[in-house]
């Protein structure tokens, strides 16, 4: 379907994306991250092909990101894609977790077959085999352990950016794929107060992330026993309702104890004289978060992108009805261009060929927090026509082009806090508290409004409760801070 | 050897780093590497870490280059880390050339093993094993095959940052390692004349990079047939010449023709209406440049940084004799360092319990292009003493706060500049022409000062020449763009 019929079916139903949330809402994510050319499967199984306008908006998040970890005083380094075998068993609940479904490396050369094909050469098999990283607590442990030999080295703050796999049956785009990219912190502390803090500080930075950047409202909180991190402590999440009311687990910070320590070797002389193991933290945010904010604001037009994290803030349409005064469009256009970078304004002109509903169109399922159109008597007037996004599409403004040069801040700011407090009613809304079993089981029986229900941890004990969970999907999400480990939300997920 | 001794051995010794580069330079490498705090090999064979020190350095590199690929339009995206066998096999060349040495994965799950240790589990065998991408042509063409339809399409402009693998027997830090990290680029044409003129264009992004950014003067030019990319039909190469006058491969660019668009089935309906093969480019450069980085530039002091790229730019070494006045000491530091972060400058201050001794050597070796001491004198006159990595340890200068700030960004402009006008005339100094064969021996069999013979490409069919060079790895570096391909530069290599 051309860009030019899909406009017509939009008009006619009134959306641009089918169908529509409330019709199939993880069909309309899929649509959505097609319709915004954002990502698209791959000929290798379970991996996705992240396209430009989706890897653009992983850059800002990585940007937003790295400057919040290198406040905190953490580096960027760059450890092994492959772990070896015996690293991965080092740890006895990091094996049961980890090193089920991965990518294996058994060989390191190929060879010309019996049929003519490439195969892994016979004689180049590997003494011991390699896993890719599921993750990299071990290889990294390996390294801190050569790292670490006093207090002195102590805090000894790492993170890497990059690629992990974790082999997945069922894949979704951004969502759940066999290779992702992320970055991953691992950090080591003299005394269990200092990890203890250190995983809760690093879980607060997501969560300003989420609530600064992404225009999201976490619930933030401890994982159950059940759902800790394979080797932790304490696991820390953020977890974020999307509009359907499931909920994304969409950040972790884990308290390791000394158990990787431990497993690792990686322990220093104390200021006692004596040798201790140190107390590690990791912490770890994916592109997932995609997947997040997408579920989060995308409507039945499409994607809606935050301002601040948008890789595209303002996108100018030059409407050009014919050649007569076309060029005079895009100098003009350019010119607005030129004035928004000199602010620091991300922007960028439609120049394509399309018909002028079509470049509304793309921009609007792109999520483009703000679209500028100019034509024939705006270049005339010294005016232009401004559309927000997350507000109806006939909301247009008419200004000057300096009027909007100096405003054009605050309405970003104004977009990013509205769809933050849409976000924040929202999800706040879909709260219900429940002190019995049977009252949680009613809930999720009768609601039209799916949500979290919010129950006393007790619950957790009653065995009727848990086999009604599992036969539902319904799991702890996290116990909220605010209710200091007595309270869990329990719903569905992602 | 502590931090101490090693200053006392140097102050001995009159160098910081043992052996020198005269008495064995590629030991001398790893020293300064070591001695930096760059990097160092893994327990995964073949695989190095990457620290911090080293890390932030490809950070800058990383950020100079991402800025110069955008300015010509190239898009940021990711594709799959895993190819399959099938895909590697699809260009001809393209699998002798790479599908020789690479990391395969057979499995995709572990299990226990009958002596208790992980195993790939039988039953998780893969139906078609992958490789870990050595480099994306195959991959990255299927994805373009898909998105190139029309002439509209074209041109299509790609790069992806990522991590590549060829399996390595003999690995040295930064210049041959199994895994290392790179950018490569993908872009796709209408016409044979337009993909030339890329392949030259983001060579010339390649030596911009070096001159403006790592201070190097690399020679540019094409690749004779037996080291071109396999598959390509014309390979462009920067070759930087290090301190002991062999040849640096730090980056190449390779028009393609239309050998990877008829293997992937890269194809687009023309302005004429037909079917067009799409004429593709693609271009690398790695980690290896911080190798190439180091060999031009350190001395038997440790590192040398660029001022343009170098992670600290300025480090602060406060001089506390006692603890009378460090607070004073600090404070002052801390005030510089606030006024040089606020002109753009890059500052750390060595807070660390070393002595003033350990400090200063620990910024020598790192290479940090200009040293500040400050101590209680310097408090009370409001001076400051700067010392430029570059000259002499003893090259002190005394001045103000007010004129150092008003200063250090073109005292770090000239010391990039005298950088590069070292590396520049060192290694021009190093060329020298020979008409025949038998100069071309007498060259290399009496040179006390290795560098590259530039002789007519018409000596290259030679067969005794061709054998001497063989049995002597004197290698043909490249015909550079000076001499229009009528002369090669040989010479060996890393």
């Amino acid at each position: 379907m051309s860009q030019t019929q899909q406009a017509a079916k939009a008009a006619q139903t009134r959306t641009a994306i089918t169908p529509t949330r409330e019709e199939n809402f993880p069909e309309w994510y899929q649509s959505v991250v097609r319709a915004a050319d954002m990502a698209e499967n791959s000929p290798v199984r379970g991996s996705m092909v992240i396209k430009p306008y989706g890897y653009g908006l992983w850059e800002q998040i990585q940007r937003a990101l790295d400057d919040k970890i290198k406040e905190e005083g953490v580096q960027n380094a760059y450890f092994p894609l492959l772990i070896p075998l015996s690293f991965i068993s080092r740890e006895a609940e990091h094996v049961d977790g980890f090193a089920k479904e991965c990518a294996v490396v058994t060989h390191h050369r190929l060879e010309k077959g019996p049929e003519g094909g490439l195969i892994p050469a016979p004689d180049a098999q590997l003494e011991e085999p390699f896993v890719i990283r599921p993750t990299s607590e071990t290889i990294i442990g390996d390294s801190m352990a050569k790292w670490v030999q006093s207090y002195r080295d102590l805090p000894l703050l790492l993170n890497q950016w990059c690629n992990v796999m974790r082999w997945e049956m069922r894949t979704r785009l951004f969502l759940r794929t066999s290779e992702f990219l992320w970055q991953e912190g691992h950090n080591a502390f003299e005394t269990a107060e200092q990890a203890e803090a250190d995983a809760r500080k690093m879980l607060e930075v997501y969560r300003s992330l989420y609530v600064d950047f992404l225009a999201m409202s976490p619930f933030t909180g401890e994982k159950t026993v059940d759902e800790r991190f394979p080797g932790a402590l304490r696991t820390y999440t953020v977890e974020c309702m999307m509009q359907d009311g499931k909920s994304l687990q969409a950040g972790t910070s884990h308290n390791l104890g000394q158990n990787f320590a431990k497993s690792c070797g990686i322990k220093f002389q104390g200021r006692d004289g004596n040798e201790h193991f140190a107390h590690t933290t990791s912490w770890g945010l994916s592109t997932r978060s995609i997947g997040g904010l997408i579920m989060t604001h995308g409507d039945d037009d499409g994607l809606k992108m935050p301002p601040r994290i948008a890789p595209i803030q303002v996108m100018i349409l030059p409407i050009t009805k014919n050649d007569d005064g076309a060029a005079a469009v895009i100098e003009y256009a350019q010119k607005i261009a030129g004035e928004l970078k000199a602010i620091g304004v991300r922007v960028s002109i439609d120049l394509s060929e399309n018909r002028a509903p079509d470049k509304m169109w793309s921009a609007i399922k792109k999520g483009i927090p703000l679209r500028v159109e100019v034509g024939g008597r705006e270049v005339e007037e010294g005016k232009l026509t401004h559309t927000r996004r997350d507000l109806g599409r006939d909301s247009k403004t008419s200004c000057t082009v300096a009027e909007f040069i100096g405003s054009v801040k605050s309405i970003l700011d104004d977009i990013h806090n509205a769809m933050f407090q849409s976000n924040h009613d929202f999800s706040r809304s879909r709260i219900v508290e429940c002190q019995t079993a049977a009252q949680m089981k009613e809930y999720f029986e009768t609601t039209k409004e799916l949500g979290f229900a919010k129950v006393p941890v007790a619950l957790l004990d009653d065995e009727a409760l848990t086999a009604y969970r599992k036969e539902n999907a319904l799991t702890t999400r996290c116990m909220p801070f605010e209710d200091e480990g007595r309270m869990v939300f329990i719903g569905k997920a992602y």
